[in-house]
């Protein structure tokens, strides 16, 4: 790639320093937009500083590192790179909200082969916005330019939440008690897992486009695999402030199962109803295009289901109340282990849409 | 790639969840071993839960994002995957120690596009081992598989460290003054800047191989180019607890002038004499075998200087005795901005090996 005798500089090799700087510069008031009153640094520092909020007995943080997986080649096929940072954003913040966390700040990585200036502020520009909508700060992150690593207009994307919560605040599942309700709240699509699945159903064994209508929906294919995971924060935050929740489960890779015993002490399982709702058209659609087994559905995708609370009997209807619409009873706690499944098929791979 | 109307399986995609799950659990010792009495959850939690330190008065947090960069491509030439993860550490604790921050906690962030296992485990393992070197927690972290996104025994790495100083102590380089000296602290080699240019040259122009003896080393391509990026946190933190630092750089991507304008107050420049010390043999190899532009090799590269600390003249020669052989008057505070790299290229392209 480089033969020859000529003098070598980084940019030749592939590298532009002086579009980093600028890119780093746009930057700039996306991060001021998304700073609070803790915000110690700006731009340009090695590392972001933030003071611990007062007022807190025993304050414990809470971090969680996540990526949006395979959902980025649905952005790159789009060319629509405006809420990816929603996504990310929303996944990091939802794995803290479980153990009773509110965010405080945000970071980010972004790793590319050539740098797009333009492409990377969409991307930090939707970082920002979700950051300011869960009232976090935005307090850095890292934009690395790697030739070689990944393909022409392809990049990489992780994010990095920390939260606080009060100690005798934590919700860890250490009070669930069989008896105890499952409270399922409404995902809003995919949110951010099983997209390698969905994209070889999607784009070859349906054969759809992007920009293709997706079946069932009043949407593309692209807008209906692109809607933007969750935050759960605005929803339940009120609910954790008044102690009416006793696990939660973030329902991301590995579905219900794979997600639902982490939120409950030993010695406890989860019976599941699954008639007690009806998977939306897209897992529907999913299923019987990829001709993809009911319990495999429910291992790779959320379902309908992005969020699970634990409630004592006696707040379940508070609980359902202050959701609203969003959530309804899809099962209890039991004696046992794990999460068991009940009536998982009758909206399986032959359903309509 | 999934013609054909067969039953599909989140396998057949190309995502193996149980895989995922195997590793997870080889990385359990991992995470235990790299934990301390504040780490409050093990593996499996959706996030990680930290308490905040007792003892200090106003605790300000500090965070940065970073990666490896393409260091990886040698990691990956040579077949050597134990390092990488100290160099990601070390560089991370690094851009917080400049602030004054010690590390309380370490996540990261791994994405490949087939999991295996085995370098996984070998990639998490320098991840906690330099955890434990630098004194704070590898409290969680992410590992994503994501097919057709990366090459065959390909991944990305990023880390995410969260520290915190107290705020009377942080350093900002607001007490640095015109006269104050500039100490020059060894680097331990490219740290983990300037890879792209620096493969094109070592591989391409001088035609080595990973295995192949470097010049003027004792050491093959691959062991001088993965030599692991150091952490300056044992040798600086008694100086900055002594309230020494006035001012600190950790020379990262563009070099010294990219980065000490960082760590000095608005009027405040500095004067580099690049005659205070000898560029290593690896520098001076690059330069000569890429004719490499000295401004270019200064701008890309550490050049043998890895940290730069701000102190006062009347702690110049306590802070040299306390950093032995490893430190030395680089140069000075002076009014101004920027930094003005003097005698630059007496030590260019054309010096010998």
């Amino acid at each position: 790639m480089t033969p020859g005798n000529d003098s070598l500089t980084y940019r030749q090799a592939g590298v532009d320093l002086d579009a980093a700087e600028r890119a780093k510069r746009a930057f700039a008031p996306l991060l001021a937009a998304a700073s609070d009153e803790r915000t110690l640094t700006g731009l340009g520092a090695f590392g972001g500083l933030y003071s611990v909020p007062g007022g807190l007995d025993r304050p414990v943080l809470a971090a969680s590192a996540d990526g949006v997986g395979t959902k980025l080649k649905v952005a790159f096929l789009a060319g629509r790179h405006d809420t990816i940072g929603q996504d990310l954003v929303n996944h990091c913040v939802n794995d803290i909200l479980v153990q009773g966390a509110r965010p405080l700040f945000f970071l980010d990585y972004l790793a590319t082969g050539q740098l797009d200036e333009g492409v990377a502020a969409e991307v930090v520009g939707g970082v920002a916005r979700a950051c300011r909508e869960n009232g976090c700060a935005l307090l850095g992150g890292e934009t690395a330019e790697m030739p070689d690593f990944y393909a022409a207009g392809e990049y990489d994307l992780a994010g990095f939440v920390v939260g606080v919560v009060e100690r005798d605040r934590i919700v860890d599942g250490s009070r669930a008690r069989p008896g105890d309700r499952l409270i399922g709240l409404r995902s809003s699509g995919l949110h951010t897992n099983g997209y390698t699945l969905a994209r070889a159903i999607v784009f070859d064994r349906m054969g759809l486009g992007a920009a293709d209508p997706f079946p069932g929906e009043d949407a593309t294919a692209a807008e209906v695999l692109l809607r933007v995971h969750r935050s759960y924060l605005p929803m339940t935050l009120p609910l954790l402030e008044d102690g009416l929740v006793r696990g939660m489960a973030h329902v991301t890779g590995g579905g219900i199962e794979g997600n639902l015993p982490r939120a409950l002490p030993d010695g406890a399982g989860a019976r599941i109803d699954c008639g007690s709702w009806r998977p939306p058209n897209v897992f529907r659609r999913l299923a019987r295009a990829g001709r993809v087994a009911p319990r495999e559905m429910y291992r790779v995708f959320n379902m309908g289901v992005g969020m699970i609370l634990v409630v004592a009997p006696e707040d379940e209807e508070a609980v359902l109340g202050a959701v609203g619409g969003e959530g309804w009873t899809m099962g209890e706690v039991v004696a046992g282990e794990g999460a068991r499944l009940a009536g998982i098929g009758a909206e399986g791979g032959d359903s309509d849409g």
